[in-house]
């Protein structure tokens, strides 16, 4: 393959990003997932990087198996460290480990449209792990995943997804996702952490827990102070995901979260493993997800 | 293998494991010292997680060792860094990383209680690596190996433990072992050093120093501000190993730590590599009992 | 092979060694990297450590490819984290290391002088990735390769290196290599940045770029305070590769750095790569020449 065919095997987001291609690596992935054996070499000699310029240990654990199932060497490279990086500290240093001879790599950065500009210089295929306020597609795609598990397809499907849209990568991809796969996404949030370029209409918490998919988001309220909600006690009243909440769910309806939990801020600590929850369900599957699309990346 | 029987192939400590079972664990690591070739890829395909939430690059690195002469697939996730961890964000953390398909996980932990409480609820073996002031297993059995090494056996060996017995795992399991395996433990620490669950008599350091084999424990002088012991200097004179103390060791005695050592606090720095000091020996050790140990947790 | 000889194939420093055994590992280092398939495991089942007790994680990802393209089995230890390490902790660190069966050890360390000394008192070898303000022995050959590659051989050719001569260990190792192989070696830098022990000439930045190889050193200005250049600014104006002076290179001039870059402080941004630069080339070339390095010091 050429530099540019391989560059083309990267995965920057699920924005553009089309239906048949989208379902091409679920399948892919569903094929990895019944593997009896763990490890299938087929990117034995091949060396792909964990570049982690934001930590995130259980994002890296996750695809570092991935890697290891596919048989990859794995070189794992953190330099989330002290200093804010910058779009061009960022470039040197992946273009270093380009220069080193890896094959692909797992990016994760903290600066929102650094990853587009970087993927453009870099020869080889890129994967998004989490770029700023931009897109995680990978947990996307597990999401997607596991719903279609639960569902077996994704046309018509209500999906609420609650908590800081504003901030979230993870609404973001999902978005993208869940639109090209026909489902029928609402936001629900409080004002200052909404975000309105997306078309997506906002309803209250009520009309959101009549949905078929309940994603509760992460939350960290150091990120604002100053609004309307003060506390994580009164996050949890308005907002979460409480057992009193939980019982009026359909009955068919699951629970999700790209984890890790604040339990009992936007979600009760009971229900982490509710029956309906698909919370670790969900982190399975990121494994046959990641193989599914690091092997896309090297081998086309 | 049910998860239950998985489960039971844990080591969570040596307290209550009987005499048979500690001796086939050390029969089994002198089966793998005795081999010319490193890797015996025995668990090959397998994934062993260490996840250190205290610290610990040395026994990360034995236990990495083992792990890799096994053949086994290792990843490393540490969570040390900054924040106290409480029981439910260790087991999300242990959850999440096994909902990723490890098939062990070798775990250190600061809070008391948690490991057994850890273990009910997660599905595959977990190893002991240290657990606060409770349990550091594999420590022990290595100890125990050392001396069996040097004596053949351990029935009627008297072993003096020095130091500071109340915050040290690695007392608490050698007197499980010891006492199983019939040795005749004693106790040499400051009063305020001193526990007194255990059933063993404590003595002055010149009789401490009457053993076969004088275990030294490390000493962290900051945990006991207020103490009738106000420095490094007093200490060694009251408790260290010195040169002078060591040279009234019977010839046949042997000097034990399990490191790292605080060079002349509780140990002359130039015992360290005495002819009758089994200090670095205990590390070489370190690498057949933990694949003993690793072996069982999989294979039965 | 034994201990003594095993010792032999250290790599401590490029002082003292002569100009066949230079030759001989850039020959095997061109042998690597003329290699299609990335792994050729000429070191399965040998265990190399990287003990970084100074952080570098560029220089640790080059070795640990070099290392799995060998085969190896690579345990990754660092202890940069907080405390400054003395020689002793040092040495014991080490010794613990190799007590559990490493074959060879990468080690990257802060204090000067400590190195030789370990070397001594362990069994293994030992390969030196960056000692103080000593010797980069790795980083040299792989400018030496570097510049082999570019000119054909190095007899006669005019090499400035310019900078903080003073830190740095890459001079100090590029200048006993440069002299074992026929180079004429001029150095550039600030009086504070100077040092005097090595017989080479100190020339002016306008001299210093008529050679046939411009080698900048990156500076670190926190180390120079109270020196006549105060800022950034002050240093790129007058000793900085500018755009400007680099106009001014003959054609087949080539610029290097060991990188990371400081850009616009030591050398323009524009410059990193440019058709002379040979920046990510000297990262491309360590990889082969660090295999080089290692199979040197486990196989003889």
């Amino acid at each position: 393959m050429t530099a540019l065919q391989l560059r083309q095997n990267s995965l920057l987001g699920l924005k553009g990003m089309g239906r048949e291609e989208i379902e091409s690596i679920l399948s892919r992935a569903s094929h990895w997932e019944r593997q009896e054996q763990k490890v299938q070499p087929v990117l034995a000699g091949r060396f792909v990087a964990n570049m982690f310029f934001e930590n995130s240990t259980r994002t890296r654990f996750s695809f570092e198996v991935a890697e290891k199932r596919l048989g990859a060497e794995v070189l794992n490279f953190s330099a989330a460290a002290s200093s804010v990086q910058k779009g061009e500290s960022i470039y040197d240093t992946v273009r270093t480990l380009e220069s080193m001879g890896i094959d692909a790599g797992i990016i994760r950065l903290k600066p929102a449209g650094v990853l587009q500009e970087l993927a453009e210089r870099i020869q080889v295929p890129l994967i998004n792990a989490g770029d700023g306020n931009n897109e995680h597609p990978t947990q996307a795609l597990l999401d997607l995943y596991t719903m279609r598990q639960q569902f077996g397809q994704l046309a018509g499907l209500r999906v609420s997804i609650i908590g800081d849209i504003k901030h979230s990568r993870v609404a973001r991809s999902n978005y993208w996702g869940l639109k090209q796969l026909g489902a029928k996404v609402s936001f629900c949030a409080p004002d200052n952490m909404r975000e309105h370029e997306l078309d997506v209409p906002y309803v209250g918490i009520d009309e959101a827990l009549q949905a078929d998919v309940v994603m509760m988001l992460r939350v960290q309220l150091e990120r604002h102070e100053g609004g309307m909600i003060r506390s994580a006690e009164e996050y949890r009243e308005q907002y979460g995901l409480t057992a009193e909440r939980a019982a009026r769910l359909a009955p068919h309806a699951i629970i999700m979260h790209p984890a890790p939990v604040n339990r009992d801020v936007e979600i009760d600590g009971d229900l982490v493993e509710h029956p309906q929850s698909r919370i670790f369900p969900q982190m399975q599957n990121g494994v046959p997800v990641r193989m599914a699309v690091i092997e896309r990346a090297l081998r086309g």
